[in-house]
């Protein structure tokens, strides 16, 4: 049996999500669904997280355990073919054993992508938030500058499957614009629920005026979910990247590019 | 009466095109139903092209007339709240009596793009047709020129409704790359019925090599449309701007931005 680890981008507006639920299609569901159709067996495709339905995926890493003799590159080409439109295996390679696409995760990074246009851009309203005013990108970046580091983010998590501790190591949080939109890249060793969605919706505010970085500040101190801007809406968040210890996906290759280019980022 | 042109962007994947007719949601009818939302009155939209199911504007322009005390400005946004997602008037303003968005209009600009990864693309399904190889970009070039000038074009048109002269100026016709996509712009003081498309696909042709200049340049002589290249779908074409005596919409102004972006063009 080998294992396998793919880099996966997936368009969030065309599956119930990352996780297989009954009666949902999801994007794990699809994977299996095509290692079925080409090997015949059941095969169960971890991922390195759960993302939520709408949101999408740069590189999502997943590993599977499978007996074939195809070449890496072949699977690959056979399993893109069994997929649906939205979904797309970006690279593929045998991985060490133990490799396992959630546990060896050091960390991961999102973008959050905002219009701030007068009107909502008729084009890709599935592909990003709209905020229909400019914001105050300084001061966001001085309130991001109170979030890196490492914190306890409880003030900036959804309560979803409770955890042994809230705290987590905000590695870096830039934020880039591009014309009339700008996205919020973070990084960090792991993210609560809905945290990097608390984030952009709370630095949105400090954008509008509404907050400040002092507010920001106290709202971290206070750990209390209560005192953060509103959760940002699924569609302008995306899973760019998945960091490991060996740095997997190395190589140059044709059938890697071709999904960067989506709004200039 | 005032009359009214407006600069319009839309979303082809959302509509039934831009021609109302029974049944089908056209851009048109949400047009005509965002006037009679704000004044009351069944007011007739007038746009320069019917655009097909699929196909998108970038810069469409129409004309409707109305008695209203609201400035442009406020109008504009006025209609732009009535409107649905996927399609939003960028520019509106004050015409001449006599402006007509499709007997005053001089030339048209179309761009056709598409993505050349050997993977279909995750995002913008809708928005970009996809060959799975990278083409000859010279060569299509090379080809490109036969056609730039005064010809008959009828090897390129579909018969839709029958015109006095199948003849148009082809003004210029560029491929621009883009890491793995291209773009086709092409102007011209009209266009045949799917003239646009079946260019397309002829230059995917020449690009894949099937065809070379020398058989471009037969086909145009032939006048046959059976030896052109197929129709390139809907959904990588873009109506970019149409021409006028007087230069429409000139003045800078915020609302206007953040349509392109859409994949770097």
């Amino acid at each position: 049996m080998r294992n396998v680890r793919a880099l996966i981008s997936y368009d969030g507006s065309k599956f119930y999500g990352w996780q297989r639920q009954a009666g949902f299609h999801s994007v794990q569901e699809g994977l299996e669904h095509a290692l079925l159709a080409l090997t015949g067996q059941s095969i169960v495709v971890h991922g390195s997280s759960r993302t939520d339905t709408g949101v999408h995926a740069l590189g999502q890493v997943a590993h599977f355990r499978l007996d074939t003799r195809l070449t890496d590159d072949r699977l690959r080409h056979a399993l893109n073919f069994y997929l649906e439109e939205g979904v797309v295996i970006r690279r593929l390679e045998t991985a060490p054993e133990d490799f396992h696409a959630r546990f060896s995760a050091l960390g991961k990074r999102y973008m959050y992508v905002t219009a701030t246009t007068r009107f909502r851009p008729p084009f890709g309203v599935q592909y990003s938030h709209w905020v229909p005013q400019a914001l105050a990108l300084a001061d966001m970046r001085a309130a991001a500058r109170v979030l890196v580091g490492e914190h306890d983010f409880s003030a900036f998590a959804s309560s979803g499957s409770p955890r042994r501790t809230n705290v987590r190591r905000v590695r870096s949080l830039h934020i880039i614009p591009r014309r009339e939109r700008f996205a919020l890249v973070i990084e960090g060793n792991g993210f609560l629920y809905n945290m990097v969605r608390t984030i952009a919706g709370t630095l949105i505010e400090v954008g509008k005026g509404s907050l400040s970085a002092a507010d920001v500040e106290r709202i971290l101190r206070s750990a209390d979910r209560s005192q953060a801007g509103p959760t940002a809406p699924a569609e302008g968040l995306y899973l760019v990247a998945v960091r490991y210890a060996e740095r997997p996906f190395r190589g140059r290759d044709r059938g890697e590019r071709g999904v960067p280019g989506l709004f200039g980022y």
